[in-house]
Parts: C-alpha cells; sequence; structure tokens
C-alpha cells in the first residue's frame, strides 16, 4: 500500500485511526475462551466493529509470541483476515526488529514477504544495515522508532551530540535511507510537544503516534502539530478500544470509541482543510 | 544457569565458544531437506558434533521467524532438545528485542519462560522499562546490545555526548538496572580495540562477542582485551563452524572447527590462569 493509497483512505474515512490489536489473551472477554483460537475471534469481532472508523491495525507481535508457535498461527490469520476483507486498511506489525543486514532480511522476509503485512517497526539502534532490508519491497514500509512514549525513552533517546538528540540524528540520518514512501517514524504522543521540533527534520513523512489513551497523550495537540499536506499522522489506540469493555458487548464497545475517535480526528482534518 | 555454573562450564570444557545457530534453511546440506524438519535435524546434528567444545549456543531467532509457526516449532524443539541432553550449556535466544514494558515483559516470558532459553539478546533503545522485564527470572539473563559488529554501528552507537558515547552511556546507565548476574552486554569483535575502554566501565560483566570469523573479528585481541577473572567472554561463531563444509560430513567438519576454536581458547585461558 503506497502512500497515496493510504492518504485516499483516510480522506475516504475521515480519519487518521490506527487501533492497536494488543490482544493480550488474559484480558479478553472470558465466554471467548470456548472458542478454538480466542484471540483470533477476539480481533475478528474488533475488526468487524470498527473498521469502518479505522485506516490501519497494529498488532503488536509481543502478544502473539508469548503463545508459541499457535500465537503465531494467530497472528497471521488475524492479518490475512484484515487484508482480505479490507485491502483498502493498512497493517503494521508491531514487532521492533532489527539485526544485522542478514538477519534483518529474514525478519522482512517473515512479516513483509511471508505475511502480508504493509509495515514493520523497527529499532534504529544497528543502524543502516540493520533497517534497509525492510525497505526493499515494493509498496511496504519500515516505521523506524525515533522518539518513544515510554519512560526509558528518556535514557538515551535524549543523548546530544553537539545540540543533535540522539532521536533527531535518527532521524536526518535515516530518511537518507528511504522515501516518504517506505519509511515512517514512532513518534511518542506524550511528547507532542517535541512534534514541531521533528516535523521541521520530517515534514512530509507519515508519523506514527503511540500513546494516546492509555498512555496519557492529547489527540488534539498531536494534531495541531504533526499534520501535514497528506494527513501524515497514523494515530495509536490500544487498550482505550479493544478492552472498552469486558462482556459480550465488547465489540459494540470498541466499535462506540473508535467512532468517537474518528469524529474527533474528522474535526482536525476539516480545520486543516484536508477534507 | 548462574554465573559461578556458567564459569564453571568454561573451566571445565576449556573453552568460551558460542556458536550461532544462523541455520538458514537455504543453506543447510540439501540432502538434509527430505527429513520432516531439516532444521533441526541439521540442528541436532551439529550439537552432537560441537557440544564438547562449547559452553553455549545462540540461536538466531530471525532465521526460524522466516519460516512461520513451523520455524518457531523448530526453535522450540531446538532449546528443548539442547537443555534436556546438555543443561549445563547456556542457551541464548538472539531475538533483538525490547518494547515498552508491557510488551518486553511477553517477549521475556515467550522465550524465558515458555521456552528454556538461558538468555535473550535485547535492543537498548528505549531504554530501562524495555530491559527491566527481562531481568525478573531467576539465573536467566539480558544480552543487552552495546556496541555491535555491523557497518551500521557506526550511525548512532558513536554519538558522542560531552565525551560519553552513546555505547558507553549504554554501558554505564544500564549496568545499575541488573547485576553481573542477569545482565551481559554484546560488544563486536571488529572492535576488539574498544575492549579494554568496555572493560573500565563494565570489568566484572560477560560479553557476547560475536563477529569472530565471517565478520572479520580477532580471537586473540580479543582475548587479550577481554578477558576478566570469571572468564567474562563468551565468543560467538557462526556460520563459520555451521556451513564449514557442505556434504554429508557437514557435521564433522563443523565438529573440527569447533575443536580448534577451543583449542585456541584453552591457550588463552592458561595464559591467563584460569585454568
Amino acid at each position: 500500500m503506497n502512500r497515496i493509497q493510504l492518504f485516499n483512505s483516510i480522506i475516504q474515512k475521515r480519519s487518521f485511526l490506527c487501533i492497536g490489536l494488543d490482544s493480550e489473551i488474559e484480558r479478553i472477554p472470558s465466554f471467548l475462551k470456548r472458542e478454538k483460537d480466542p484471540v483470533y475471534e477476539f480481533n475478528k469481532r474488533i475488526i468487524k466493529a470498527t473498521h469502518k472508523y479505522t485506516v490501519a491495525y497494529k498488532p503488536n507481535v509481543a502478544f502473539y509470541e508469548s503463545l508459541g508457535a499457535e500465537g503465531w498461527m494467530t497472528l497471521e490469520s488475524t492479518v490475512r483476515y484484515i487484508k482480505k476483507r479490507y485491502p483498502d486498511i493498512f497493517v503494521i506489525a508491531d514487532a521492533k526488529r532489527g539485526d544485522i543486514g542478514n538477519s534483518s532480511r529474514l525478519y522482512a522476509q517473515a512479516l513483509l514477504k511471508n505475511m502480508p503485512f504493509d509495515a514493520v517497526t523497527v529499532a534504529p539502534y544497528m543502524g543502516e544495515d540493520s533497517v534497509t532490508p525492510f525497505l526493499n519491497y515494493q509498496d511496504k514500509w519500515a516505521v523506524l522508532l525515533a522518539l518513544t512514549s515510554n519512560k526509558g525513552a528518556d535514557d538515551f533517546q535524549y543523548h546530544n551530540d553537539e545540540g543533535i538528540k540522539l532521536f533527531e540524528r535518527v532521524l536526518s540520518v535515516s530518511k537518507k535511507w528511504g522515501t516518504t514512501d517506505n519509511l515512517m517514524y514512532v513518534v511518542g504522543a506524550t511528547r507532542a510537544e517535541m512534534l514541531s521540533e521533528i516535523r521541521k527534520i520530517v515534514p512530509d513523512h507519515f508519523l506514527l503516534i503511540p500513546g494516546i489513551g492509555a498512555q496519557g497523550g492529547s489527540l488534539a495537540e498531536v494534531a495541531k502539530y504533526g499534520l501535514n499536506d497528506t494527513c501524515g499522522l497514523l494515530v495509536n489506540s490500544s487498550r482505550g478500544i479493544i478492552f472498552a469493555d469486558n462482556t459480550e458487548k465488547f465489540d459494540k464497545a470498541a466499535g462506540e470509541k473508535a467512532g468517537e475517535l474518528q469524529m474527533e480526528m474528522e474535526g482536525y482534518l476539516r480545520e486543516r482543510n484536508l477534507i
């Protein structure tokens, strides 16, 4: 899926929402445990209830990997389900992979070739040859960690070399490895005030923004500092949507929460004259 | 497996060798393709032929993940095979994981609890809460990336904040998160001259050294600058051992290569009066 297709999907749905499928088996409604593959059943119902409001889904690979080979099959079933029914929805494997070139090549193959993910999140620590193998697939993307939303982001990401913080260097150096059509960046919503600085370095790239909702970030601030002429934002919410309710109506509740965020996003897109 | 047990194993085997099970299916001898699980069969034969000379194995998770759910089962079979037959051998999941706390907790569970790995390699970019979940298992380890052996290491790992390079900061900050009994560091052998600097920051920690052999690092240099009073080194070789030969005698060739490295290591351990 390329950038124009993604932007068209945003315009059509009036939404730049990404829903995180952090589908932890301990947290899904207990009546689903009777199903053969409870997490897949949970995901399908969440997807059916929310697909109108969202332009992207982001399964967090940790939650599937923790279930072993079966979890890996659930992950594959989930992405295949989404891409078959809703091919205009962008699907990100939130995997935080990154290794020497030959290994990254195989991680990219696992997620972008063997499975129909549109994108993979990638950690930048090991530099260029650990990232570029994810940029070799037509209309597929690497989403590189720049500034994350967790507390530990302070430990190294602000490491300051003559006025250039590490996350700024990650942006300015890595943007030369790809294009605005195969590279996005993770920027935590809990640091929305940093977005205007980040937009000076990467004005045209899409940014994936986690940290809305459970992690406390403000959507209004993110939209204010982050929107660009092709939207340029995918704002993620996970637990606030998928675990909005724990009863048989969990999917309806998820749809309502997603709908509320879509409505708010529609407002910001209008203010910016993008729709 | 704790540090004393690891050191005892090193003394007993007169070796600080780690063998990387980078068992790419395209590269294993073709006659093995007839087997039900060719990669598992390959690993078993390599392990049988080399276990006398090595104190650790390091499956590279990328190579298994690229085979989907089946690869995940092969990974699990391999680590279970090693820990059942050779419980004194240390097994590292080379996974380069690292995510916000809740996700890292599940990655740790996948590899240190659901599977009997002794250790997981972890990327430091996201800081403390992305690393500490790997330190919560008795006698298990996180192996944190500090200075890697690939070309891309130059992109960010030398980012210099008032004389402190990023990899030095990773060492000095992260060593407070754990102890010499649950935290090791990856230091690429291609930078052996940096080892004496690194030993000033982490004199007592074990270091996992990739990059011997195919990547060009020198074992003599690594031993000279890296050995400490409890050895403190695991030196990895992957392709140079496991792909030493491509015929029906591949396992014998692997054993010979591993034996050569063990002999060389025995010499360095003697010079240092550790055996």
